[in-house]
């Protein structure tokens, strides 16, 4: 028996007649020959708006029965789903997290999957052809509904997938991974194939067609994802753990942008790691989020420089004010700037990608506030219009 | 252990307004010393909503998938009643059907309870103050979800007490049972007391502050029922097997009005039994609700006269005019008529009550155009004008 899992995004199922089509999507499936495993998200905006009617009623609700309420939204969109496939004569049942028994952990609105009882599974499976089972969600030892917390469904579907050993495809309202937001650079390319570590640098930058926590999951069982639009029958993207080997990695896999960010500059610090820890520690402490951090050891002093989103500039210097005074040290802010980043796993291989990148920014006269790099990626702190500037460039040198 | 059942219905928990008043309520309970079951009905219209949503997908959902989408109603009303309690420091905790464990028939969207896990509940009341349970419905032996029907709320609340052995308090918008709708006779008595038998003609004559299916189930097992208004303190009425003695029994308990009735009258026909089962039979198979059959057999011919609701003339004209053609006979409509209902166990061991109703109708000058009667029930069809003026004539003579 042929089983795939196919789950569609909420905005997939938004209405009736969205349903309707994910319906038909799911028919055309088994007429192929499959029994279809289909995981669905809360219709639309349905989860946004069952979290404010909770805080309707209390500032802080309960997250035991916070799940309670959420869980309700999948509930419902599977039933419409199978209530469409029943008109078009499939026979199909929707199930919650109680039947499908999807046992997690008791750590409400942000469980983890333990285990998925997969004879339940197979045995619903000989009954019915399709099988419609309620995303983000699932049900602890002592018979608690959880949630899984941001992209759950992403991960309902590649552990149901991974459970049954079968391939696994991601509907959404993105028809598969571009190496970039096409809104940046019109022209750019939509990957017919990418490696879990890619999908996860770009899950991580902000691609919204799959959750990071299911590629791992996919990575770690070996789960072939298929990215896709629900409203066209484009072809999408493969997500895999190794490209097919006629095809040539690509070394750059995508380029993304992050506006609004500062530059925050402590010149002439003590040489001292405790300092630094100490100054990290505060802004941690006032949930700011620090990226590109840059240390350079200069004889007798340190010099820190690093970006922090503009929104929070004025924590940080509340912040800095106080700590830096006890160090008699100076720092400044600069921008507002772009952090320009491209990934790709085929950097590990390929030698010059960093020079090929700081070449391409020197052609074009931009002079970086500042570069960080990991194994498989690159970041350059420029003036915005530079950085709208680079995106073409850049997608021209690396064949985005 | 003093266990109480509180059964809130939807207009009770429309808003988080009204759904933090109810927590209060229960609050109270709580205080004077009592482990509450709360069963609480979906929001407001939400139910209406909800079927409307699987009516834009399919004109006839699946009856298992419907139940499937309906049961999140109270799953979320319910839990935003335990967040409620906890913001008033109240350990609470909400359950559906599944962690209940309601049995019911296979009947979907109109199944019976089969049995309540009574051990599963104790355990539940040893552990929390409040457990708030979504009425109207419950799961199949092999764990699908089943809804009860209209007035579902008000079984589970019955059956959860039967159970429990507790009392049932009913909570709606109405503050208790009266003889009348206060709209017709705003001097109308609310009781202290009524009975079951009462109750169930009460109800079955549109009092909305019980649902018959409830009454049964208290009748069955003697749960003591208090029905009240959610909005005020109000003193309710109680629901019993016998008034208290020290309470001397009315003889009427209630008085209603039905409007837009036709009187049909069929005169001449064969004195055939056949015949006349054959008529009804025919309406029967229309949908066409038949009330007050009036037959009268006179020497080689049957009269018979009854009521249909204006609405629905048009059909009984054409049904009538195909099948009376064969026996060769005449009918006639007449109407618009109001129909007045008084009831009252108190009837069966009072005589004259019918007489006492007569008289009355005769020193208002007005003549009925059907009457039928029943051991604790007398209906008389007349116009709509005298109906209105008959009401406080009656509320006077039997104390209402």
């Amino acid at each position: 028996m042929a089983v795939i899992v196919q789950k569609y995004g909420g905005s997939s199922v938004a209405d009736s007649v969205r349903i309707k089509n994910v319906a038909r999507r799911i028919a055309r499936k088994v007429k192929e020959g499959f029994k279809v495993v289909s995981v669905v998200s809360a219709m639309g905006k349905t989860t946004d708006q069952l979290i404010s009617l909770a805080k309707s009623v209390s500032v802080n609700p309960n997250e035991r029965e916070l799940d309670m309420v959420l869980v309700t939204g999948e509930q419902v969109s599977c039933a419409l789903v199978a209530i469409a496939l029943r008109d078009l004569g499939i026979n199909a049942i929707s199930l919650n997290a109680f039947q499908t028994k999807i046992l997690t952990t008791r750590n409400h609105t942000n469980a983890r999957i333990v285990d998925i009882n997969s004879e339940n599974l197979k045995s619903y499976l000989k009954n019915y052809d399709v099988i419609v089972i309620t995303g983000f969600q699932g049900i602890t030892e002592d018979e608690h509904f959880t949630t899984l917390g941001r992209g759950g469904s992403d991960t309902s579907a590649v552990a149901l997938a991974a459970k049954l050993g079968c391939d696994c495809e991601i509907y959404s309202d993105v028809s598969g991974v571009f190496s970039c937001d096409p809104k940046l650079y019109p022209k750019t390319r939509k990957w017919k194939y990418v490696t879990y570590d890619d999908m996860l640098e770009l899950a991580a930058m902000g691609a919204r067609v799959l959750h990071s926590r299911a590629v791992e999951i996919a990575k770690k069982y070996n789960v072939k994802i298929y990215c896709a639009s629900s409203f066209t029958d484009e072809e999408g993207t493969w997500v895999v753990e190794r490209l097919p080997e006629w095809l040539e990695e690509p070394v750059v896999t995508g380029i993304s942008l992050d506006e609004n960010q500062m530059k925050v500059s402590i010149t002439n610090l003590p040489n001292d790691a405790n300092v630094i820890s100490d100054i990290f520690k505060r802004v941690a402490e006032k949930e700011i989020n620090v990226d590109m951090i840059s240390l350079v050891k200069n004889g007798e002093a340190t010099h820190v420089s690093f970006t922090v989103i503009s929104d929070r500039a004025n924590g940080v210097k509340e912040l800095l004010d106080q700590t830096l005074s006890v160090y008699g040290v100076k720092y400044r802010f600069y921008g507002r700037f772009t952090k320009i980043t491209v990934v790709g796993t085929g950097m590990r291989s390929s030698y010059g990608v960093a020079s090929r990148f700081l070449e391409l920014l020197a052609s074009e006269g931009v002079e970086p506030e500042l570069i960080t790099t990991s194994e498989i990626k690159i970041s350059a702190l420029v003036s915005e219009e530079s950085a709208h500037r680079l995106v073409e460039k850049i997608c021209n040198e690396f064949e985005l």
